[in-house]
């Protein structure tokens, strides 16, 4: 659990997408983001207060997050004056690069003479169980896709802030290392260890009330077999109540795998929900997400009344058209 | 790898049942075992020269293999004198325990002062890449389960062994830790980090002769829900050209999940095959291996003609009948 609220790092981010991360918690929990913190040549901009460590500091701010990502996700040298400055004031740091920062030994050490936190969200920080398949209260919905990185996150982000807006109860459950920093708790599912996979999303979607929904951060794809394991282990975890078919119509082939094309939505739909029914026999599929960032707002439009008369489910780009008719399809069941 | 041939340690072993990971070496590679040693009290015997560590190094046997299981998975305070005398005497140890050799400061400052091994098979000891699902040269089979522990691993050896017999070019592929011991190689799937476990498989199944079949070691079950994702990872890293089913037929629910029913042998085989054929298009399932132990003979000849009938394909006990048939099928390709 990082404790939030968050000071945003942004460093020396050459460019706005550099800055994606930060950019999902300043869309999705702005009361979490209370500044970014930019160094000279930085190019992303936020739209938030520039503080510096001691303002920061009054304004509340618990930890400061390493919002930006470079080639090779490494902690830049240039960035180590202020994360140890950071350290020494009393913040926390937090961090989803691969280079680690129990790895720096300047860090660990501050953090290690200051008593401050360092929170490495690839790692897991939790002993899992392994999965017993007992049916828990409460909903749960997954959004899985006919590939990976076709909008899963976004989809269940956008459906929490539409429950949350309507006064519905529900916890966007993150299950990747962005949606942890955003909301500051999760399972990092791909850094997993095999066996306890299952377990790992039984332990985060637990029992609940029965009109509460986890919407939970979708991962992989069944059809991508790089990953194609942490999704089964996913639906199974899981249990859902309802899952949401996402999808992205300009993809020419499995992201990575040149040889491998996607699956049809009716293929995607049949396979995960004969899957889910074994840990959840009620399971229905009840709404399709996709993901038109790549056509124009007419092609966009034409691809998503055709996807909805072809499925006969609600279909909609949550980016565009927010994530109303699938919350409506959820409060429908 | 671990070196071989091995002296089988049977320690202090109550019962036959817990060394049964010795007889499954004594079984399966006898050409790995040079003898046994049995400390007092030792109630399981495999037949083989008690040896002691002298005896034993000069057989030629490279590995003491702890091969007996108590409660706990512990390395026991008894066994202790004779694994240090054991480094001593110039072996390396090896072992699948939970306890692992390494976190014993005894046997680790042992093994480093001598120069030998540790060998804990539980742990990955190779960097897996993630998958890239690109199609490799040579044949692959892959036993698929309609629960967990119905013989997936001796189905495996037991078509190793008769394509062995008859000429043909195969290796049994370990993907657990007493296959690991058997055959000295492989990988501990359930122990590898998620996002690299389908990368595992691939890696430990590469090109081969375009006669040459891998017979990989099943885990889990696509209708186990704690276990699925690792089936899962198998049947897209392995590429399987040929699936068995395997089924033990009294089971009155899925293994530790008496909530959970298994699926019929039909549901098996339509779920494994399409989600095979996303990674090889070619994939057919071509027999059925069935554990009738806990059947008369009477009672397991009716059982498997039954499900032959009712499913089309040879299907055999590999136990009581060897392997024979399933590999006609293979062949028969």
């Amino acid at each position: 659990m990082i404790e939030t609220p968050y000071l945003l790092f942004l460093g020396d981010a050459p460019d706005r997408l550099a800055a994606k991360v930060a950019q999902g918690i300043r869309d999705w929990r702005p009361e979490n983001a209370v500044g970014q913190y930019r160094m000279q040549g930085c190019e992303a901009d936020l739209g938030l207060p520039d503080l510096d460590l001691a303002a920061a500091k009054a304004a509340g701010a618990k930890t400061l997050v390493i919002g930006v990502a470079n080639r090779g996700g490494v902690i830049s040298p240039a960035w180590k004056k202020i994360l140890v400055a950071a350290l020494e004031e009393g913040f926390d740091l937090a961090s989803g690069l691969h280079n680690l920062l129990r790895d720096e030994p300047d860090l660990a050490g501050v953090a290690q003479a200051t008593g401050r936190a360092l929170h490495d969200v690839r790692v897991p920080e939790v002993k899992y169980p392994i999965a017993d398949g007992k049916r828990r209260s409460g909903k749960r919905c997954l959004a899985v896709g006919t590939d990976c990185s076709v909008g899963k996150m976004y989809t269940a982000l956008a459906m929490d802030r539409e429950m949350q807006a309507r006064g519905l109860k529900s916890t966007f459950r993150a299950t990747g290392q962005t949606g942890i920093l955003i909301t500051g708790d999760g399972v990092p599912l791909d850094a997993v260890v095999a066996d306890f996979m299952a377990g790992a999303v039984e332990w985060l979607t637990p029992d609940n009330d029965p009109d509460h929904w986890d919407l939970i951060e979708g991962q992989g794809s069944l059809f991508h077999v790089s990953y194609s394991g942490v999704t089964m282990a996913l639906i199974h975890g899981g249990q859902p109540d309802a899952l949401i078919l996402s999808h992205e119509p300009t993809r020419p082939h499995m992201r990575g795998l040149p040889d491998y094309q996607l699956p049809t939505l009716e293929v995607l739909r049949d396979t995960s929900l004969a899957l889910a029914r074994v840990a959840n026999p009620a399971c229905q599929v009840v709404g399709i997400s996709v993901n038109t960032a790549a056509l124009s707002e007419d092609e966009a439009l034409e691809c998503l009344s055709g996807i909805e008369a072809r499925m006969g489910l609600p279909t909609v780009d949550p980016f565009r058209q927010g994530a109303g008719r699938l919350v409506d399809a959820l409060a429908a069941m």
